[in-house]
C-alpha cells in the first residue's frame, strides 16, 4: 500500500526520532510517500528549496496518492489537523496514534466518528496496534 | 456576522487572555459562536460536561452557521488545523492570524492559496488586520 505518514513538523519535532521509527517499520511491507517527515532535520522540505506552495502542492498531491493515512498526533499540529480533515474529505482510511501520557487529544479528532484512534502507553504498543490497524484496510 | 473564531485548546493554553482579548473586539460589531476558546480554564467544553462527540457536534454545527471563520493559529493546534481544512470544505472565508515572532506557519496553511494570512507583530497591528479583514467578507 502507499502510505500517507503525517506528523508535525513546524508544529515542534520532539517526536521526529519516534517518526523515522515508525516509517522504518512501515517501510518493511509498504511504501510512505511521506518519509521527510521522519528525517532529523527540523525543516526537511524547506532545506530542499520547496517553497511552501511546493510543500502544499506536493502534499496533496501525496494525500490524494495515498491509500490509507497513518497519524502520530502526540505533538500537536495545525499541518496534521489540515491534513486529517483533508484526508476525511477524499475518503481515506485514517488512523490516529497518540501517546497517552502527553495529554488529551482534541476532541476535534476524539469526537468526530471517522477516525480510528489508538491511545498507546509503550512504543511496543504503538508497533502493535500500527500493525492489527494496517492488517484491516 | 456570526464569527467562528478558532484558537487552541487542549493544543496549549499559553495564547487563551489574547483569545479573549480578540473576542471581546470582535463581540463589539458581530457574534462570536464559540466564545469558550477565550475562557480562563483549559479545558472549558469538558467543564460544562460535555463529552467529546458533543464538542466536536457543537463545534461542526457552529461552524457550518458562520458567516466566516477567525482563527489565531501562534499555538500550534490540531483541533484548529483540522477546522480550517473543515471551513475550506464548507466554503466559509477563512483568516488566519499569527505572530510572526512564534516561528514559522505550518506549510499546509501558507501554501494553500484558500487561506488569508496575516502575520503581525503587536497586538495593535493584530486588531488593525482583524478589522480591516472584516471589511472584506
Amino acid at each position: 500500500m502507499k502510505l500517507y505518514f503525517a506528523g508535525s513538523i513546524r508544529g515542534g519535532r520532539a517526536d521526529a526520532a519516534l517518526y523515522a521509527r515508525l516509517i522504518a517499520h512501515l517501510k518493511t511491507r509498504h511504501r510512505v510517500l511521506t518519509e521527510h517527515v521522519g528525517a532529523p532535520s527540523a525543516f526537511p522540505t524547506v532545506e530542499k528549496g520547496m517553497t511552501d506552495r511546493d510543500i502544499w502542492a506536493q502534499d496533496m498531491a501525496w494525500l490524494r496518492e495515498s491509500d490509507a493515512v497513518i497519524a502520530e498526533c502526540s505533538t500537536p499540529s495545525l499541518g496534521v489537523g489540515y491534513e486529517l480533515a483533508m484526508a476525511q474529505t477524499l475518503g481515506k482510511p485514517v488512523f490516529i496514534f497518540h501517546n497517552a501520557a502527553r495529554g488529551p487529544l482534541s476532541a476535534m479528532l476524539t469526537g468526530d466518528p471517522y477516525y480510528r484512534i489508538f491511545a498507546y502507553d509503550s512504543e511496543e504498543a504503538l508497533l502493535a496496534a500500527l500493525d492489527a490497524a494496517l492488517e484491516r484496510i
